[in-house]
C-alpha cells in the first residue's frame, strides 16, 4: 500500500495492529476520523491514553475497575461465600447481564493454552487458590468457555482444591461446545449457571 | 453493557462511533489495548491525533499530501494534461498501484448522493470545472464507481464542460456494476483504465 503521505500511513499503521483490522479497514477508519470534527479524534486518543494509564484491577477479583476494590466486591448484598471463576472481564459483563448470579467472581486471565504458551503461572489460579485454602469460599463455579483450553483450566484448579472443603460445579452445557462465552445469548447463559452441576458429575459425562 | 469501570467504558464509546466497530469489537480492541504494552496504546493515540491535526490536501488535486502540493502533482514525469477523476484517495491509492496511469488525479471527496445529501456544492468540482475552462486540460478520465451515484457525477460534470476542448472518457467497465473500486483487483482495474472510451459511447451502451 502507496500513502500520499507519512501521517496518513503512520496512523493506518497503528490502527492495523489492531486485531482483525487490516490495513484497508485501518485506512477505511482513519479517513473516516478526518472527515469528522477533529474533537472526535480528540476524544478517541484521550480516552484511550487515559484507560491504558490508569487501567486497576480489583485486587479481590482482577476485574477491571477504578478503585482499588470494584464494585460487586464491595456490595455486601453479594454472597462473599459464592465464587464464578470466569477467564475474561467480559464474562463478568455478559454474566452479569442475566441478573441471575449473586455471588461474587474471580478472574482468571485467560485460560491454560500451550499452543498459545499459557501456563497456569500465567493465570491468576494461585490467588484463587488461596482464597479456597483460607476457608472463605463454600461453593465455586465454574464459568469457562466450554472448550478443551476452557476443560484443562477447569481440571487444574479441581486437582489443586478437591480435597478442602469446597463445592464444585460447573455451568450447565446449554452451551454449544465451542463457542465462546460472551456470544451466549442471556437466557441461555443464565439458565446454565442454574443449573449448574457438580464438576466430579460433569467429568463422568 | 454494564461496565465495572467508567474509564473503560468511555473509551469502548469512543472506539463504538467508528463505522463498522460495534460494542462487542470496540470492547474486544480497548481489552487488546490493555494487555499490550502501554507503548503502543500510545504510539496509536499520537499517530490519530496528529494526522488529524496537521492533514494537508493537495491544493491542486485534493489527494491527502503533506505537503502544499502532492507528490504527484508535482512529478514533472507525469501528464499535467491527461486528470483522472476519483471519489476518494483510495481510488488514487488502487490506481498508483496498477502502474499503469501517467496522468494526474483530481480528488472529488465523495459522489453526488442525493440520498445521503451529498449535491455537487459538496464536492471538488468546481475547481476540475476551472481547470478544464484554463484550457491546461487535454483529457479527463471519470474512474468514479461504477454506480448509479457515481454515474449521476460523470453526468454532472460532463455537462459543464463538454462545450470546451477536452477529450472525456469513462474507464471501462471490467468492474462488476455497482462494486467499490477500492475493492477491484489490480489487474481489471489496471486494464479498464487503458480500454478507456470516451463518455458519450458509454451513455448509449
Ligand atoms: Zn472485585
Ligand atoms: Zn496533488
Amino acid at each position: 500500500m502507496q500513502f500520499s503521505s507519512k501521517l496518513l500511513e503512520d496512523a493506518v499503521n497503528e490502527m492495523a495492529q489492531l486485531p482483525g483490522i487490516g490495513k484497508r479497514t485501518a485506512l477505511r477508519l482513519v479517513l473516516h476520523l478526518l472527515r469528522q470534527p477533529e474533537q472526535q479524534t480528540i476524544g478517541l486518543a484521550q480516552s484511550l491514553s487515559k484507560v491504558r494509564a490508569e487501567i486497576n484491577f480489583c485486587q479481590s477479583c482482577y476485574n477491571i475497575s477504578d478503585k482499588k476494590v470494584c464494585e460487586i466486591c464491595s456490595n455486601p448484598n453479594r454472597i462473599g461465600e459464592l465464587i464464578c471463576v470466569v477467564e475474561d472481564i467480559r464474562d463478568v459483563m455478559a454474566i452479569e447481564n442475566t441478573s441471575t448470579f449473586k455471588g461474587l467472581y474471580h478472574v482468571l486471565g485467560g485460560k491454560i493454552s500451550p499452543i498459545d504458551g499459557i501456563g497456569p503461572q500465567d493465570l491468576k489460579i494461585q490467588s484463587l487458590v488461596n482464597k479456597v485454602k483460607s476457608g472463605e469460599v463454600k461453593e465455586l463455579i465454574f464459568a469457562m468457555s466450554p472448550t478443551m483450553e476452557g476443560d484443562t483450566t477447569n481440571f487444574y484448579i479441581f486437582r489443586q482444591i478437591q480435597d478442602y472443603d469446597v463445592a464444585v460445579s460447573t455451568i450447565a452445557r446449554g452451551v454449544a461446545a465451542g463457542n465462546e462465552l460472551e456470544y451466549t445469548d442471556e437466557i441461555t447463559l443464565g439458565r446454565s449457571i442454574q443449573d449448574r452441576i457438580p464438576f466430579e458429575t460433569s467429568l463422568k459425562s
